[in-house]
């Protein structure tokens, strides 16, 4: 596919290269990024990033800000940069380790979005949480009962107003003449502000 | 699995042979048997009965009656044959062959359940329709967008009262230590009254 | 409409008088009913029995057996009265009053339904495991996060072996000449067999 | 709510005013203004625009094209104005009145959005389809089994590439200490680009 320009979230799953990763499908990565509440400007944490997805659709709008793709797994890391690579974006910074140890240098966040959390949300929410500004949002897409409750406990012990929104889609599928439904997994996205309510 | 007896419609997935074909899950098809309304005195045909999961459940709710199982592979009629065993059914009549055209021999059935069509939806409730009798009740279960469609349109063209459900399970499925929850394929169930609206 | 015998779970909504009472649909019913895996001698606990419409499906298929509804209101109460006689039901035994307390002096029993808790479901779950014969089975219906969270913990904890199946049906609604889909919302299930996992 | 900015479709529903009108949901409506994959210059139909919540997530993305929202209410006329006006949009043309008619007029769209037929789904889409520029996208939201099918049939018929989705969403709502998840309705949304698949 050559080089496109995407104004609006929500990039054709194809686009991407993906290589074995899972990754956030087009539907379930524009609800996600539409509930980040993302400005020119913000400074953007993707925890556990594996194919970038998440951190491109965010780069294409934080165009004066900037996202930092925290990663694991080496595949993860290439998948990244090639993908940022294909959109032509710099404002995303690739960090190859693991959440919540690479984040104590990065600059205090406005937003963050944990995507995968390798068993060890409560940390990372702990450390997340110090560094967040004022108001700053915290998006976490959970596929797991577990990091549903977690999340969910956590960001309310610590004053924050809590929505939880599950998403369940089927997409058509040629099957011959015929149209199947086909069902993906659900996903609970949890979005926080922090400092309770307020939309300013 | 040694043999066993079940008292309630839901009989777990893996109680049953499957080789390689599709199946009807537990929840869908416990829902499904409640649609039909069965008696003890019932006489039902299940076509595109696969693996014979529907057929099973019907046989011990129908055991003054008879299930007509419509089959047209071999590897199913097979499979439908062993869970007929397993389950020490008697009622279970397997028909090697494809709807219509071998529904024509059959006593006029209380309930009709269609489980796949072969892309002869239109033709199957033709014949259905002839020999439903009155107030009897078809069941189809959707997967497909044309299946819905066409079934609904046909079976209030005919005048039948028609129900539509939907229904999207998922299940959580272990990792590790955690829960993901995996979605299943939706699957829409039609379930109609011949005559129209009547409880009787 | 007159008395009338149902030979499958699932019966009809509208079959049930509920007054003002929140219901356990048919659909979530059925299943509900099926991962309870009843016998005809079965003892069964149906704690927060709301309208009665769980306890009333127990009903049909214990018929050696009994099953004990818990219910904290008056209107509940009186509900469960009126669709058990509709059904010429003897096998139910309506007891006014809050679990866990009320479930004391009730013998052991094989299954135990929690369709509400009142907020004290880990003290439910508590008393519940206590009374449960071996091999017993434990299901909850869970329509918040809090529920479905504190009844898997507690229950893996005391080493059964949990299932978890989230359903989300909508149905078809006449408007006019067409057919809105209606979503109710959905219900996690939550199935543990005491002892682990453990089929006979 | 004072004036405010927002960068990323999926505005917050309590923003627009919705008198007594239904509304696109926010998660749903920004899967929708995804799936039309808007440039800054698109021209866009809304038909059936309602309150014009799609209008107005579209007006904020085609700043140098146009959207026309087609509504035969006055109410509903009168919210579309009072939310473009609350985000200060000037490329968003209301035309009170009924489709097709009222498209006969307009210049030849880029896009089409369709959130409501009043029953006239197939001529609407003859007359888009006419009008739609090479390589442009039809997208339907469809709330019934009608509009799913109808839509579905017709772009095929005219060689659309068509693509189903289906969205079924539930959304925590606070109950006093606890979160219940509410159904919402589910949406079919449809989308289909003029002249079979082709990304550019």
């Amino acid at each position: 596919m050559k080089e496109k320009i995407f104004e609006v979230p929500g990039i054709p799953d194809e686009y991407f290269d993906r290589g074995n990763l899972p990754m956030t499908k087009e539907e379930v990565r524009c609800i996600t990024i539409s509930k980040l509440r993302l400005s020119q400007d913000s400074i953007v944490y993707d925890v556990g990033a594996g194919t970038g997805t998440v951190s491109i659709e965010a780069g294409l709008i934080v165009q004066k800000g900037k996202v930092y793709s925290i990663e694991k797994t080496e595949e993860g890391c290439e998948l990244i940069q090639k993908n940022a690579q294909k959109l032509r974006l710099h404002n995303i910074e690739i960090i190859k380790g693991e959440a919540p140890e690479v984040l104590k240098p990065l600059p205090a966040p406005h937003r963050v979005f944990i995507g995968g959390s390798g068993g060890r949300l409560k940390e990372i929410l702990k450390v997340c949480h110090q560094k967040l500004r004022k108001k700053g949002i915290v998006v976490i897409n959970c596929i797991t009962i577990e990091t549903l409750t977690t999340g969910v406990q956590i960001l309310k012990e610590k004053g924050y107003s809590v929505e939880i929104v599950n998403i369940a889609i089927s997409k058509g599928e040629k099957a011959g003449k015929v149209t199947m439904m086909k069902g993906l997994n659900p996903v609970f996205i949890i979005s926080a502000r922090k400092g309770g309510i307020n939309n300013d």
